[in-house]
């Protein structure tokens, strides 16, 4: 090495650091473990901190704070004015002209009676006026939920040979559904959703909404002997086995009301300010249909009918639960499934409007508000309700501004289930088919898929194997094949971490990566790393074969050793932000590998809790000199190379 | 804001950056989605490039190369010398006088024929002499993987009514645990024993030694109705229910040998150079008693002994292999455990005396190495056979410098196979207890499980639940409880990840957490925050919250407010190796979010890979304009505080 190589590298080396003047790395302030567990589990389960604002109250205060915590309705009750009621009357009167044919809609979807799903759009928004924070959110049954409860229940229990029972056991899964959820709230584990990625999600809704659109064949083609099963294939090879039960009059009746709706939709999406087309358009086909079956007798010419439906409110179904017996175990499966699936829609759905309108959502009070929704609905016939995304847009669009929306939705639906029951009888399944396909269509969101194929191919195999999962295997091991792929690739990223070789920015103490800014240079006789991940079990055995690779191949890489032999191993640690005791007998065991190379290790900044460890574990100090400590590689090398070359000058 | 702030906070700034001559951030280097992936792939299943060797070589030697590649042997073999032969043929018949008793015994404790453990110390070191690479592991029957072997198989089918079944699932186990290993090798799949960390595996150790020994209470107290079960509870119960059976003179014989031989242990740990004294204890305990019962006609006074052994070598047993039927699934299972238990145990031997000696020990080579030898194994009447630890340092102890000990062990128990076997006809089990006690007494590691403790006191809980859950669960439970809670950290630091809040260390531009170096100073207007990890689906929502709270909290602490209020926020996020569409989006929110509180996001070194996806989704360069992207905090914080002293002197 050329004696003035440390004056070539720093040619204005003037911030204060002369080799021999360097910062020292000091060990973190002392903490007692219970204070680094307290701040640990603060961290993890109240990274919000909700306690923040119950400080330097007085006591009464604190009282009134709290209430408003758990009933946010006395937050914005008290300055409620009829100027924004005249805006949530009008949303609200929307929302329940969608809400009144999606509810039997979406019933029928789940092989339930159309009536439960009026009485799920009478009590849970009621509810949710109370306790839910979100000024947007239409609450009701969605499609994926019942879609999901429908399919798993039907496995064990035929929804024709024994209602009674599948009515029970719909009503004790949304119990556990919404007991999971206010669980999750409770104990504030709503991270959990959190790993229903933003591309699984859309692969997903895609993949259920090919699912529901094929199930409509059904009732599209008039067919009486469909199979149960939901993949691609046994539906297809279903409606083309059937070919001769096909019904010319509910197609054509079918294709007339599928092109309106669409074209209702088309103006919406076009002109968000004619929401109320594609808001009104359900109603009316309803309507129209209805008059046409009965103006020509449709029902008699093979177009099948709701029929009778019972007038009145929800009747209660609290002694219609299951808490044991041979169903338990199917039970609550399924309302762990649809908990969370209808969970993930309701808060991604609340926080996408809050976000536009700039208020916050707190994650864990929303889930315990869906969560008592769905206990106090499965006592009172209803059954998975959540925040549905495509009536929650056409809310917001129509200008709802409080929950109060809801309530108007609510009562409107109740006005329907006391007196307008019987108008229904006629109304023709075709058409809540059509209704149910135009409203999963939204669910498939190409442009988004268009995003993250540009993004990140990962996570478009990802969205493929979620899509592909629901559709060809079944709903629940699509969504749950996804998931597994995204946390094998958290888990691969932390078992292969990146180690990045760093070079210095001429002209500067910066040092970054090599192959990325191509005029960074080598330092003759220092190979300094980056290590970009903690470090733990997982990754130790690899990143010592890793590093000693980089030695060799520094080694083996001629015009660099022309320069100089390898001295120093510089391991930057400013993003090794945890390491466990395997991690530390890393350490250990590199030093003594790359000694017997004639390579000095020297530690870059460890943050704080890595420090610590490693001092505990290095009691011999052989680790941590102060001559194998720096706190910037810049200090490191410039204090090193002055060593370099006081020993070469007294060897040559 | 003073306007001098600039000045003040580099007395010294000379280092060629002026506020408006800052160092860009590039774009790194071009490459296709193809390439990229091949580096992935490389990265995740070469680490260690086995290649590398083979670059540049002509095509003859390469040739060479691969055999030596395959086959180690090629690589040692020729240079064998008389001298390295005189060391190895001490240490082979040292290791072979500890294989014989530990092998007989150790097939009993998998409740096989005592032979069959003696067949195991024929075959399986013959085949690993050719492809191993470690010089000092010593090949054959170990104690933990015989206990998991037999307690599982044990479950279905049982070896005294159907020893012949019970032999065919053995050898099937063992050759679908070959095949496993050997695929892990294979598919370059080694890092998944990582999983089973240093915590994991002391606490599984100490707990599978508890239960090897409690298994012993029947031989060492001449029980003959015993429990099948292995827990502590149902074995302790067995043993006192049974308290008629116990024989005084097995009880008497077995104190006596087990002082003997832990006495014996006791002196080779204190002086490492007399291992032979516990090297050939169990043999010398093995005579003894063997000629005691023999002289005392003891086996008509209650002491139980081997009886017959049959002479002769392993009998082929590749007609018993069942690849079908009922028990299927059985023997694939005990395989997948048995195989990734004793692969750890070798692997961890191998590279424990590698490192040792300096030499290196390929993890993939040596999976192939052990499967192989497994799969062999199991077609010559061998049960399940690895690195043993206790055997392989008496090995290195002895003296061993190549595989040829293991060659040498394995003729001299071919030897006794051939002609001593039926002078243990009279050895009695209660020695064999004896052995296997004093064998597993060393698998329990305080030393470590106080380090443990000391360093990180979560690996201890994860050690902890590690032996409780192996010794009152099961051994398998226990240990996938352990690898359970490992893997749940691990995502839990995914998920809540570090935000540090940096400041400037006075008269440097270097920028350090706020909470860990004491003199580091607050910048007026500014909250510099670090993220130290990955950003992706699972940590968005959290880190989004988290940094708006830091924002509210600085708000909140009036003695920084008074200084100034928030102008900027600088994510430094070197530290954040890699990100996803979620993460991406992140950034988009973020920005808005605190926009509306009048904040300028701005971000810092984003790595290769980072910059790149948030380039490809900053279509309209909103996040990324040339203001709001530095290269490093200081050049950030240095450029932006010249604007704000601007603005702040036009605006007042």
């Amino acid at each position: 090495m050329e004696p003035n190589a440390n004056n070539n590298m720093h040619p204005d080396n003037c911030l204060g650091i002369t080799p021999m003047e360097v910062h020292k790395v000091v060990p973190p302030p002392h903490r007692s473990t219970i204070q680094k567990l307290k701040s640990k589990l603060k961290e993890t389960f109240f990274p919000d901190d909700p306690l923040l604002q119950f400080k330097r109250q007085p006591l009464g205060k604190k009282w009134i704070l709290a209430a408003q915590y758990v009933f946010p309705i006395l937050q914005w009750g008290p300055n409620y004015s009829f100027k924004l009621f005249k805006s949530d009357i009008v949303s609200g009167l929307t929302i329940a002209s969608l809400a009144i044919p999606q509810g039997i809609s979406y019933a029928k979807l789940a092989s339930l009676p159309p009536i439960v799903g009026l009485y799920s759009s009478f009590v849970p928004p009621l509810v949710y006026a109370v306790l839910g924070s979100s000024r947007d959110l239409a609450v009701g049954p969605v499609s994926i939920a019942s879609l999901i409860l429908g399919s798993m229940l039907r496995q064990k229990v035929s929804p024709i040979n024994d209602p009674l029972l599948f009515l029970q056991l719909a009503f004790s899964s949304t119990f556990f559904a919404g007991l999971f959820q206010a669980s999750l709230g409770l104990l504030r584990l709503g991270f959990i959703i959190d790993f229903l990625s933003k591309a699984i999600l859309i692969g997903f809704m895609a993949g259920a909404a090919v699912i529901v659109s094929l199930q409509q064949l059904k009732s599209l083609l008039g067919i009486t002997h469909f199979t149960k099963q939901m993949g691609l294939v046994p539906v297809l090879s279903s409606a083309f086995h059937n070919i001769n039960e096909w019904s010319w009059q509910t197609i054509l009746m079918g294709f007339c009301f599928l092109v309106f709706l669409l074209l209702a939709r088309h103006v919406s999406m076009r002109k968000p300010k004619l929401f109320w087309v594609s808001a009104g358009a359900p109603l009316l086909s309803v309507i129209l249909s209805t008059i046409l079956v009965f103006a020509f007798k449709a029902q008699h010419h093979g177009i099948s009918v709701i029929g009778k439906l019972q007038e009145g409110l929800n009747p209660p179904s609290w002694n219609m639960l299951h808490f044991h017996g041979s169903n338990l175990g199917l039970v609550i499966k399924t309302g762990l499934v649809t908990g969370i699936i209808s969970l993930t829609e309701g808060i991604a759905v609340g926080r996408t409007f809050a976000a536009l309108k700039n208020y916050q959502v707190d994650g864990n009070k929303e889930m315990m508000a869906i969560g008592l929704m769905n206990v106090i609905g499965s006592a009172t016939s209803c059954y998975v309700t959540t925040g549905a995304f495509s009536r929650s847009a056409v809310n917001h669009n129509a200008g709802a501004k409080t929950a109060v929306s809801n309530v108007v939705m609510s009562v409107t639906v109740m006005v329907t289930l006391l007196f307008l029951m019987p108008l229904f009888q006629y109304t023709p399944n075709v058409v809540l088919g059509a209704i149910i396909v135009t409203a999963v269509i939204g669910l498939i969101d190409f442009p988004a898929a268009c995003q993250i194929w540009k993004i990140d191919k990962f996570d478009f195999v990802v969205m493929l194997c979620a899509f592909f999962g629901v559709v060809f295997i079944s709903v629940q091991d699509g969504l749950a094949i996804a998931v597994a792929i995204s946390i094998f690739k958290i888990l691969l990223q932390v078992t292969r971490p990146k180690t990045l070789v760093l070079g210095n920015i001429p002209g500067t103490d910066i040092f970054r990566n090599l192959h990325h800014y191509k005029d960074a240079t080598r330092i003759p006789g220092f190979l300094i790393l980056s290590i970009e991940a903690p470090i733990n079990f997982a990754n130790t055995t690899y990143l010592k074969e890793r590093i000693l690779r980089w030695i060799n191949e520094y080694e083996t890489e001629e015009d660099i050793k022309k320069q100089s032999n390898i001295h120093f191993l510089i391991l930057d640690l400013s993003a090794v932000s945890a390491i466990d005791t395997s991690g530390v007998s890393l350490f250990k065991d590199l030093k003594k590998a790359v000694e017997n190379k004639g390579v000095e290790l020297v530690l870059v900044n460890p943050v704080g809790e890595v420090l610590e460890k490693l001092l505990r574990a290095d009691d011999a100090h052989d680790i941590m000199g102060p001559d194998t400590l720096y706190l910037t590689v810049g200090e490191a090398v410039a204090a090193l190379s002055s060593t370099m070359k006081g020993q070469s000058s007294s060897y040559v």
